[in-house]
């Protein structure tokens, strides 16, 4: 599960039940709750990230959903490993794709125990989805076959000979910003320096621990996930060096 | 397990694995960690809107416990579909009357291994008492029927011949200001407009997308508890409008 | 689990997917993932305190890890009742000592599929070796054993004829200042009163409620954890008096 509802107000609790009622026994696992409200970028990424580690067959239920009670359509999307539910906003997407998408469907409610909420599609129309597949329900049973569907627009990086740019894509909780510059596009050159748009200095790094006792600086490092991510030793590089989400980022090459 | 023990410093870990050692496999959910410290309110409201979803037979195990090493009783409440546990402050009554009360026992401490702690009953009694029955111990052994037991105050809403006047009762992580006026008190008349004491205008909608672009208002909207509820386009409306918990509202009929 | 991850950016999640798909129907309990950033002794305590309520055979796995990338080595201990895995930062020896240590081993990489990462052991280390041992792999297996450890220097309390001496060791959520001095020093003797360096006087009480209504003055008891723990009535006890960690606190004997 990843929503933005926090946990303080009962809504996650309340899907967990409805989704235990349809299927007692069933393995309910949080992957976040505390996606800033209505932030559906934030809440693609967090999935994007955590879904492959996940196993085969896991229905991962996302609900970050500005556009609920309006005409906005329920989606259930099947990918190579996995069964996505959540708003057609752009929330599943970026975990979709990355892992192959195989049939995306608009859970109509003609077509079972799910209905559509004024302010609440979490538990009556995603929860209550959730609870039937994990029953045994057919994934087709839900509803038709989508052609097209709502994406978030991903600036691509842009490589050229000396130098890569892209851009900042999120923060994590430690204030790293984390670009969208992955290390396949280095293409085994190497890189030789990171410009950001401000004044400090950035140093190359492999590890946080290298940047130790320069709060001065900034470090770059590739992460876990092969991503160019930026960092600070003393603390959040976001509030530190004011470096935002969308912030232009060049990775120098060498040559 | 609803509590407002935060998790960061182990409370409600310590509690997991007592409930576990006691009963392994069970199946353990958390609806919130995150009430506000002492807020029996906000615990209790909490409880009541996701109680209702989950299965027959679940233990629900609150703990929001400023009496804690007090003389205050802790109590065992029997409903029509579950067991609910926790202090004798009034936290677990709104979720237990929403499923009618069949019994209410206090938890004593002679019948069996629980047993009070200065500073944390969450431990000591309720986890201890929830691994118990959890493990198939009888709820009617843990100690004796109560007759009377705190409750929450809740002003009811008052309803005239041309309006409904009642108050805000909670928020949530949005910001939405959620009211104790039910739908059902409508019995089909239709409402105008609202009033709730600042300057800014109400607007009626069906969705929160309804007020989209519309900073300058608040939203008014049956949530999918049925309640009615106010917010905010732009978004908390507590914060935007400093609308507060107690603040009076006013549901105009049409006439 | 017990870490400084976070819910938000999915880091805990990808752990407990990595888990899951190589130990399918594992039951994953979180301790807390609200770990201040980079904080080993919070962690610690956190553990400490939580750690003897789980079951037998618990595998805990604790990662506050800010030498990641390092040579630091990755750790798996067997206590008495428990297996801990975690970096060699002393993160996970208090609550291991407190269940007495059997064997200390180093995870080395070469011996499983376990790896290291620049940024992220958590999952390709800690949750990989979670997984392998949740789905039977012998301890042994994982490396060699090691003869030392990191880790946390804790000041003792100093006892004499007239005071015990210590120091507030943590917080928690409520702001109740928690100190190093244990209940079993006492060995028999009054208290009389409290010394902590500030000008509010410390009033002795069995129960958080004893201060009702003072907000003057701090309240001091013995927790349930058996350690003396300074509160205030009027919420939180680190804001109101400005008590911090590292404060020297004494205990007054009566004599």
């Amino acid at each position: 599960m990843t929503t933005d509802f926090g946990t303080s107000d009962g809504y996650v609790g309340a899907m967990k039940g409805e989704i235990l009622r349809r299927a007692p026994g069933a393995q309910i696992v949080d992957l976040s709750h505390d996606i800033a409200p209505q932030d559906v970028a934030q809440g693609a990424w967090c999935l994007r990230r955590a879904a492959p580690a996940f196993p085969e067959g896991t229905i991962h239920v996302a609900v970050v959903d500005p556009g609920v009670g309006t005409e906005r359509r329920g989606l259930l999307v099947e990918t190579e490993h996995f069964l996505l539910l959540g708003p057609d906003n752009g929330l599943l997407m970026w975990a979709a794709e990355r892992d192959r998408i195989r049939a995306v469907r608009e859970i109509e409610t003609g077509r079972g125990p799910w209905r559509r909420s004024p302010t609440f599609d979490g538990l009556s129309l995603f929860a209550v989805a959730a609870g039937q597949l994990m029953a045994g329900q057919e994934p087709d049973s839900v509803g038709s076959l989508l052609k097209d569907w709502k994406r978030i627009a991903v600036p691509p990086p842009h490589a050229c000979q000396h130098a890569i740019e892209g851009e900042v894509m999120a923060h994590d909780r430690f204030g790293n910003a984390i670009t969208n510059i992955p290390l396949e596009l280095l293409g085994g050159r190497r890189p030789s320096g990171v410009e950001w748009g401000g004044a400090a200095p950035v140093r190359l790094c492999a590890a946080y621990h290298d940047l130790d006792g320069d709060s001065d600086s900034l470090g770059a490092l590739w992460n876990s996930d092969g991503q160019l991510e930026l960092f600070s030793y003393a603390g959040s590089a976001r509030e530190r060096f004011q470096i935002g989400r969308g912030q232009t980022v060049r990775l120098i090459l060498s040559h």
